[in-house]
């Protein structure tokens, strides 16, 4: 087993709530080390040598420097000890996990990430306008995927993405599907299957699920609000 | 093991290459089933029942349908007996494939077919008009990736991107990086370390490289013949 593991992650970046929470829930050993990215302190020289992609999350431990999320998780249940259903170690069921996990790439994490920083970061950050032309495509993407998982993935009658138990792949399709939420857009509205695995996987990784999330609840909040009034 | 292997592809396709070159070099036994993607083979009824997502490549065998080429290339490394050096047993070693196989997704894969989609495909398919600024900007994209695989991957003395063995993540990344040179652009043009490491590749998986980009080289081949008349 490697040691003296170092997670570098800002919990306003996707996979790095997953990991979080995932590192929490398996009670594997490990130092903090917040990078504020609202600061930039990814684009820093002494970030840029933990780390050559110069984004979070990454790890760093006795044998080795790594990034990429996805990449993290299969290392760690590697190295550690922790329970199968996270990533099976049957053949099948792990194939469909890696399945989702390459898929999202391209999906779930690009569209759902694309929304959020066109209408929520980037006008924050940049001052940018938003083009509702523009915003309806980001919109209309976002949504043929989400119906796409809404369908395939939960559509027949599964707990989570792969069967019956909780995996690296709800933890990361959860925490991305948070994410358009603080755009005022709500991902479960006219979803029951979506709505009720997120309140499955919420559960199953109860209390560190909303501790992971509480800048995002907050920031869904004040736009739920807005969008009322 | 898994029985009666079939695997779906067109060789237009970056990652229906590299996995077709994989099942030759290791010669793990398969059935042929050709989807011709410019007929739209892909779109069909009867494909989509094979692969819920209608792209390439994808398998099917006794116990699963499978898509997405880098969830594949595990399953077989699982299912089948190959030599180590494609998806290593030691666990350092797998995490630094699994950190570039991630890394691809947004990086090589999306600026090298993004480049060739809107430079060489989208012109013929659809008879869309170049416009100079666009082509320009998917040009840096692609150079920035193709730059930094030149430093941060091949840069530092290795023969390989992890290491001095090839793995299935020089298969998919020299698989994507042939792409542009449809359009006319050398990848390997001020990219020493990116010249030698194709040479490897193609050298390591011979004959089965250049069967695999016989199509692409010959377009390859009258663009580049376009560009110096």
């Amino acid at each position: 087993m490697a040691k003296n593991l170092k997670y570098y992650y800002d919990l306003m970046s996707q996979p790095s709530r997953a990991l979080w929470i995932f590192l929490q829930q398996t009670k594997i050993p490990y130092e903090n080390r917040l990078v504020n990215l609202g600061k930039g302190e990814h684009l820093t020289d002494e970030f840029k040598a933990v780390n050559r992609f110069q984004k979070v999350p990454c790890i760093t431990d006795s044998q080795i420097q790594l990034a990429e999320s996805v990449a993290i998780f299969r290392y760690l249940c590697r190295e550690y000890t922790v329970p199968d259903h996270w990533y099976p170690a049957d053949s099948r069921r792990r194939a469909l996990v890696d399945e989702y996990l390459e898929w999202q790439h391209h999906n779930t994490r690009a569209v759902c990430a694309t929304y959020f920083q066109y209408m929520w970061l980037r006008p924050r950050m940049f001052g940018s306008k938003i083009d509702p032309k523009r915003a309806d495509q980001y919109r209309t993407q976002m949504e043929t995927c989400l119906d796409f998982i809404e369908r395939e993935f939960l559509g027949g009658g599964a707990r989570f993405i792969v069967g019956d138990e909780i995996s690296v792949a709800d933890l990361l399709a959860a925490c991305e599907i948070e994410q358009p939420r603080m755009a005022g857009y709500d991902p479960c509205d006219g979803r029951p299957n979506m709505a009720q695995w997120m309140a499955r996987v919420r559960d199953s990784t109860a209390p560190f699920y909303d501790q992971a999330h509480k800048f995002v609840n907050k920031i869904a909040q004040d736009a739920a609000t807005k969008h009322k009034l």
